[in-house]
This record gives structure tokens, sequence and C-alpha cells, in this order.
């Protein structure tokens, strides 16, 4: 009998009100008018926008109430949904069906059954113990509260200077938007790259802007610790330490190093945690206890690409999409089941936006995949919209392929405009498992303010194409240091590759790339004479187009050649990203 | 022999040299470096930009140059192509391999041998012959000397007024760049809609737009003829005479009535025309000739979506795909094979973005498909991104499907922002095939400036499924002429419907739909008693998400409901579209 009444009127109890659980609850009753529906939230807002909290920090979004994407009166009244704030869930009583629910106003606690559970708690910012950690002035951010916080402190101490420690979406998000209250902003970063899921030589197109807009960034060199120091004007500052002795005086600090999943409730009762850190879920969402699910940030999910292998990934379109499923199953609806992740993302700042989809080429070489025999990329360094029209902006886009069939693996794109359409029309592809011919032939909107006839998701498509077709053979910089490093000889001295830069000259003399011999591709077919036959010759331009119209020149005549791959704005970018590395 | 010299050195003539001609000698030398590549091109410029024009006249892009993609120089220098401008292919002499030119400079006659002809002739300008159509004064534009004899005619003319016939692409980007020029627009379109490859519902918003910038449209009202008057200034004046006896007098007229493909070289020869007037070509794009391949506006080419029909689209992008495929076939390479076309395209007019892709409402029900029985539509009216970041626009989004399946078949977009993005994601769902249910569970980025965490094409997509599920029965407004009569008794003045109008009083206040009954969806549980059992119900609200909860509340206590697409933003634009077309 109480199984029948779980059916008709299940009692639903889901902890966490935020983009998943606010979800889980709107999706609930639309389904199911009969069920009984609570939400416990520990802070003082449901449904608010995470999202948008750097926005709010630096002004954008100009209030609190602005990031409320639904309110407790539209929950309460509109969905008759139970809405409880400051409400904590201190233990899982599994057997009994029971939470324990603190109070945190009153302190008290209680008891509330469920039918079936559902775990939204999110992920927690990550606090190294480190020294100074927990000094005043150092902020992590999660939710409205931290938010107000460090607007208050800002305001308060009169802030002109930030340390942001770490460059992810929230370090990155945070240095835009204190930098927009004139704050001078530094970024410390462990890695030698900021936007970890992103591959390093993609990025320096957002670090000359950082630059642009006074952003100073040292990479590769971790937080060691943070002192406390009075200045001479009596106003005390925070002195924060790096791994390698640096040290850089701020009014404030961020602490944006990533976040991990919020799994002590599960874990304490028993639930199964994954490998990787996070709740382990089936593909309905459903936990090891068939009464409990778990959506979001604190679950881990598979990996699209790679089927049966998981990942964590704390976005919140994602966990919408779980929570949907979760509430079906959980009311008979079995049909429907999550597909995993791939992956999608942007990240907006200082004008440029950052995006990819899929597997970066560090995830594939994780994996033991190599370039040139399992996977192959095409660089573009192609217009926003039609050349012709004004204000076109350089798109930067990577396309991943797998070489044996051409299985669009991953993208990444850079750019200030038209960044997200891309990555958006690679992830439809993505889904669907379609390969760079079909993006080669896809259709997709062109007039000449919003794109070209040959869009650069055409474009990419057509030169990975002509890799897997056998037109053209692919170098690339990062393959070749000494090329890098301004030396085409190898240790002897000698010439390992001839690499012949077809620009014009005057290209040439404006942007040079040392070492390499000009011959400009109208003149090639006139001055085949230059070019050795009985040695491997690497050609390049600008982006990648003019050498690849060169290296089909030459390749028809009997040499040996190789296009490298996106010319001398990706050489441009590779040689800015391997000296961080170094 | 002849057949292996043709072989090793192709000697191939290609007739035009704009999107498809260029492409074609492009992809040609690429692929061969030893072919003889001749361009034939009747006007004065090569590879020039035409979807440019209309910004040309307005002065967005500056100069001539700017319009041309390619220069001559680069397709001789670069390409090693020979060119050859002011050339008119006059016949084509199948038998001998051979066209006939005339240089249009010297007017000398001389014989071209080929062993494969690429036509790219493009489409002409329809130009009725109606009285006055060819007055001083009356333009067409289909290349750079049409529009610079038209920025002549303004600038001698000092010219205030325009009237442009035609509202489609080139008719509306006329109408916006001669309005950027100060001149009073007015539009005369013979059909009860702009943009034919729309459906009428969906183009109220660019009308709104329009009548904001001071443009008049007379609609359903086609061209009878145009009469030259002198003013009483002594300055000479077209006035402008519809079908139905309507007059407007103008300083010029723009004829934007439509482009038809330009077939007379193909038809003299004997080349097989397909049944639209389009030349008729293979998968290879090869005509009824072997050694003659047609590419671009000029053909008629197969729906993507539905294959064995033929279709005429002429768009550059097309072109430039086909362009590839027949240069790869001629030489060769057979594995790429043109797909169709979706007729994806976007057009951009006073600041509304007007895009599509697939098949529409009109051309689905021209097929005798039915709406309900074989498909059904998905229209949702979201931001263009999240809501809680300044400055989002409203998408107006269709999105349409087959009921037996879920296979989604068109979508069309209408809206300030983001409109391309949403369209080029669902062109790629259905170049793969895929269905609303993968749109639910697309993985598409989201940041606050970009996107939402439910993206536009998700919601369409979880809309469009939760139909397919049986979740919500849907009404329509346009299914109802008494509803956007404003009234919902029949002719013997009984109620057919209960219409509930489920937003809050102080909507229903600002922009009322009369006769409809206000119950807002928070009393709605409440207030039972005021919806009766025994007739059939139709909710609505601003935009059909309150509705479709509402709807749900009801069917689940058992009244039979159904919700209203689109609410209240549907309602206002169906509204406006069938007075349009009464």
């Amino acid at each position: 009998m109480a199984s029948s009444q779980a059916k008709d009127k299940p009692r639903i109890v889901i902890v966490g009100g935020v983009a998943g659980g606010a979800s889980a609850a709107a999706r609930c009753r639309r389904l199911c008018e009969s069920a009984s529906i609570t939400i416990l939230e520990r802070g003082p807002y449901i449904s608010f926008a995470n999202c948008g909290l750097p926005y709010y920090v630096g002004n954008v979004i100009k209030t609190k109430e602005d990031l409320l994407v639904a309110s407790i009166g539209l929950f309460r009244n509109r969905l008759n949904v139970d809405v409880r704030l400051h409400q904590e869930v201190t233990k899982i009583d599994r057997e009994n069906k029971t939470v324990v629910v603190t109070d945190l106003e009153t302190k008290r606690s209680y008891q509330e059954k469920y039918d079936y559970l559902v775990l939204a708690p999110g992920a927690e910012p990550i606090r190294p113990k480190l020294e100074g950690i927990n000094l005043e002035g150092v902020y992590s951010i999660r939710d409205i509260p931290d938010a107000s916080h460090i607007k208050e402190w800002i305001s308060k101490n009169d802030a002109k200077s930030v340390v942001v420690v770490g460059g992810g979406f929230i370090g990155l998000e945070m240095a835009e938007n204190l930098s927009l209250l004139n704050l001078k902003v530094h970024v410390v970063e462990a890695l030698p790259q900021l936007m970890p899921a992103m591959d390093p030589e993609m990025l320096p197109p957002l670090y000359r802007k950082m630059t642009e807009h006074g952003v100073d960034i040292i990479f590769h060199d971790g937080l060691k610790g943070i002192k406390k120091e009075e200045s001479n004007t009596g106003k005390s500052n925070l002195r924060v330490i790096t791994a390698s002795g640096k040290s850089v005086v701020a009014d404030m600090v961020i602490l944006g190093i990533g976040v991990r999943p919020d799994t002590h409730l599960a874990k304490e009762c028993g639930l199964q945690i994954g490998s990787l850190g996070g709740i382990a879920v089936d593909e309905h969402m459903k936990t090891s206890d068939d009464s409990i699910y778990a959506v979001g940030d604190a679950v881990e999910v598979e990996d699209f690409l790679f089927p049966g292998e998981k990942t964590l990934l704390a976005l919140a379109g994602p966990a919408n999409r779980q929570a949907r499923i979760a509430v079906e199953s959980i009311l008979g609806r079995k049909d429907h089941t999550f597909r995993g992740v791939q992956g999608t993302f942007v990240c907006g700042a200082f004008g440029v936006a950052v995006a990819a989809t899929g597997a970066s080429e560090k995830k594939l070489q994780k994996r033991g995949w190599k370039q040139g025999r399992e996977y192959e990329t095409a660089v573009i360094h192609a217009g926003s919209h039609a050349g012709y029209y004004p204000n076109s902006k350089t798109v930067h886009l990577k396309l991943i392929f797998e070489l044996k069939n051409g299985k669009i693996l991953g993208a990444q794109a850079v750019g200030e405009e038209g960044i997200d359409k891309r990555i958006d029309c690679i992830a439809m592809a993505i889904q669907a498992g379609m390969t760079v011919m079909d993006l080669e032939e896809a259709e997709l909107c062109y007039a000449p303010q919003f794109g070209s006839a040959k869009d650069p998701v055409n474009l990419a498509g057509m030169v990975a194409s002509n890799i897997l077709r056998g037109d053209v053979q692919q170098a690339h910089w990062l393959e070749h240091e000494e090329w890098l490093n301004d030396a085409v000889t190898n240790k002897e001295g000698e010439e390992k590759h001839i690499l012949i830069d077809v620009r014009n000259p005057e290209e040439v003399e404006a942007e040079p790339v040392p070492h390499a011999q000009n011959i400009p591709l109208r003149d090639i077919r006139s001055q085949l004479e230059k070019v050795p036959k009985e040695k491997e010759i690497a050609v390049f331009c600008r982006s990648g187009q003019r050498s690849y119209l060169a290296s089909r020149i030459l390749s028809q005549l009997g040499y040996r050649v190789k296009n490298v791959s996106g010319g001398f704005l990706s050489y441009r970018d590779a040689k800015a990203s391997s000296e961080i590395s170094r």
C-alpha cells in the first residue's frame, strides 16, 4: 500500500534548489499534479543564476533580484512546491527513507519522509589548506551572499587591486568583472595556460586582450600562501606568494581554483561514489539506492564521446536536463535517458569568447592517441562574417577528428564574434556522430552580416576532408620546437626541413618568421629552382590557405611537401603558448 | 588520344565568374596543376560579392573594390587561370565541344575548345513586360554596374523616395539600404507577406521594425505599371500603379520581384531543362551532356528533405559547394556528390534577422500534409541569452516536425539577436536526420551573454517532445478565425471553446485578448469552479509556458484542454498576419 501511495502521490524531497533542484521540482509538477514536492535549500535563495554571480559583482547585472530566475512565490503558487529556505539536510536515513533537516535560523532539527529523494547539492569551491587562505579579503564565490560580501569588501576597503587565483571559468569571469570595476587585476595560474579545457595554443588571442586591459598573468606558478601586511598608509594588504617565490600585493584575493562535487551527504549514507569523486548514477540519474537520484555538479556522468568513461562537468545546462530525466524516471517514464556530456562550453571575457565542444587534443593525448596516427586537426583563421562587409572578426577554430573515418571528436574556437555559433553547430554534429565531410557540406545561414558563403564551419570541414582524402600532408608548429625557436637547423646544423613562407614580401617584413625562405605564392611556379627536390619542404602563409595551394602545386610536381597548419597566425600563437610553458 | 590528353591536361572552360564559376576555377586548380582553365565572364568583374550589392548601394560597403572577393590578378597569378572579362558566350557547339564567344568590347567573335564545360551563368532578375518597366529610374540589381547606376541616379536626381517592388531578399535588403540613405521607402508586394520562404505569421516582428523605420508596405497587391510624371517643381517622378488601382509616386523604382535561372545557352544547345525551369543536373552536377556541368542559381537541385523532388535555390553557399563537386567529378573523383538543398537562409534588415531552414508549413501544406496529422509545430518566444543578463532579445522560433517519428522538417526564426545561430544548429540537425528529442538533449554553449541553460533550441525541442509524448494537446490561433476576430462564439452564438487566459491581470489589462476569460495561473487550482468540465478548453498565456502548466493541471484533473501554441505573442502576430491577407 505504501508503494501504491508512492505511485499515485509520490512524496518527493529535493535537496538543493538551484539549477538541478529547481528544474526537478518544476518538471515534476508539470508531469504530476498529485505529487508532494519539497525543496530543502540551505541558502537564502532558490533558483538563482549562479552563472551570473561574477556579472553581479561587476555591476553588469544590477541587483540581486535580477539573479533570481524564478521566485519562491512562483514555486509556491504556480507549482505548488513546498520551498523551504535555510534548511540544511544533515543526514539521510536510507532504511527509513527519511532526511534529517536543520533549520539554520532556529537551529532546530526535524525529520522529513520521502518516497524519492533527489540530491542536487552542487559543487563546492576548492579551498586548499594553505597559509592565509581564511584571511579576511580572501573569497570564493558560490552563491549570492558570497557575491555580496565581495562587493561590500571592495566598497568598504576601496579596493584597487586583486589577485585572482586560477584562470578557469570563474577566475576569468571574475578577472573581467573586477577589471570593469577598475581594479588592477593579477591572475595567478598553476598551469601553463588559462581555461584548462582548451588546448594551450588556442589561447594567446585571449591573453593579448587581457594584456590590453591591463591584466597581469603569472602562469605556471601555483599559490603557496597569503600574508596580511600593513601598508604605509595604515591600510592592510594581502601579499600572495607563489610556489616559485614570486609575490604580488593586492587589496583582495579571489579563489577560482576549481570546484569539486559536494558529496558529503551521499558519502555519509553509503551511496556509491564514482572513481572521479562524484556521486555515481545510472542513465536515469539513479544512485546506488533505488529511491535516491542525483543530478548536476555533484554527479559523475558518461563521456558522450567515449562511452563507458566517466567525467565531471559542473555546468547548468546538463544539470537541467539531468533533472528532467531523474524526475521522469521517478514518475515511471523510463524511455528518456541521459546521453552523457560532450563538455560544450563558452566563456566570454575582455571582449573575447572562448568555446569548445567534445575532446581536446590534451584529452586525446592522455588516452594515448597520437596526432597523425589516430587523429588530426584542421585549424583555420577565418572571418566571422563576409570579409567584404565591415567589422568582420577572426574566428580561430580548431577541429579535431578521427583519421580512420573522419568522425568529429572536438572543436575549439576563440575570437570576438560568432564563436558560440560555430561551436554550437559542431556540438550538434558531434551529437549526431557526423564526420568532417558532413561539415564540408553543411548548409548554414549566409548573408554578409552573419557569415560567409563558405562558413568557418564549412572551411574547417573542407580542410579536414582534404587531409582525409590525402590531398595535403600537414605539419604542425608545435611538433617542431626548432621552428618556434626560430632555428630550422637541428643540433648537427643540418636543415631538417626547408621552411618556405609563401606570403607576400610586405607581409613577411611586417611579421617575419626567422629562417623561413620567402617565395610568394604568385612566384612559386616561376621560381621552382629555389625549391630543393631532395629535401622535405614545409610551406606556410598567413592562415594556411595560400600555402595549401602551394603544397598542391609542389606535391603534384613531385616534391615532398607539407602544409604547416594554421600558417603565421598559428605560429604566433604556438610560439606565445610555448614560451609560457617553458 | 584526345581522351588521354583530356585526362592529363583537361581543357576546362567556365562560363560565368561569380560564386559558382570562381569556386570551380579555384578548386580545379588546387586539384589539378596541369589543367587548362579559362573563365569567360560577360561582365567587367569576376568573383564579386553579389550578396553585398545592396550594402554597396547603402554605403555600408564603401567601395566597389571591397566587393571583389578575389582579384583578377589573384586568379591569373596565383591560380594560373585564364580570366577573360567582357566575353559573352553566345553559343555552345556540343558536337565539336566548342563555345562561340563574343568580345563585348571589340564585338569580335571567336571559338574556344573545351574538354569540359562548366556553366555558371546565374539567375536573371525577373522584369515583367508591364507599362513603364523600362523607364529611366526603374532598376533591377544583379551586378556591380547595376548598383553603380542606382547610386548615380540617387545622387544625380537627389532622389528622396523609392518604390521597391517585391519583398524577398533583394527587396528587403534594398529597402533597408535605401532607408539608410534617408529615402522614403514604399514596398509593393503581390503576396500577403514579405519573404515568401517564411510562413506568414512569423513576419510581423519584421513589419513592426519596418514601420518604426518609416517604411510603408502595400501587401497583396501586384505591380500593374509605372508612369512618368512631371512634378510641379519640374522634376520628373515615377507613378507606380498597383493591380488594385493604388498608386505611389516616387523618385525611383527598384524591381526585386525575383530571379529565374539563366538558361538561354543551355536551352539553345539542347541540354535538358528541368520541370522548374532550371538546368537539369545529376548528383555530380553533370547536365544531360557528359562533357557539360552546371552549377549555381541556373540549375535545379534535389530537395534534401524530399528526395527525388527538385527545387530552385539562388544562394551563394550551395553554388560554391556544387562547383567543388562538379570539378571533382570532371577530374575523376566520383565519391563526392551533392546532397541537395535544405533552403537554409538568413536575411537581415532594419535590425531584425529573418532565417529558416528546411520546409515551411506552406510547403508541407502544398504537398497535402496536415497539421496535427502528418506534422506539428512547436512555437516559442524565448530570450536570445539569459534573461538575468542585460539586453536579451526575443527569439521567435517555430520548429516543424513529423508526427510519426519526431523528425525535424524545418525551422524559422525572427528576432534581433541570435537568430542565425539557432537556425544553423537546427540546419545541422536536419542534415543529420535528427529528431526533436535530439534537440531537447542538445548540449550547446551557455554563458549568460550567449545563451541560456535551456537554449531556445532545447526549449523548442522540449515543447515538441512534450507534444509527441502526448503530454499536451495543442491549438493554434490560425486554426480559429473566430479567436483572431475576437469572437469565441460560432455563427449560432454557441461557444465552441472556452478560451482561458492564464496571464496575470496586469498583463491582460495591458494587452487584452477580447472574449478570453482570465484565470491567472496562480489561482487556477483554487478557481476550478470557473472551468466547465463539459466544454473543450483552450488555455494561453504570454508565450505558452505558463499555459502549458495550466493545461497539465487541468488535463490531469480530467478536463479536455488544449494549450494555444505561442500564447499572446503568437496571437498578436497571427492576428496581424491574418489581417494582411484578408
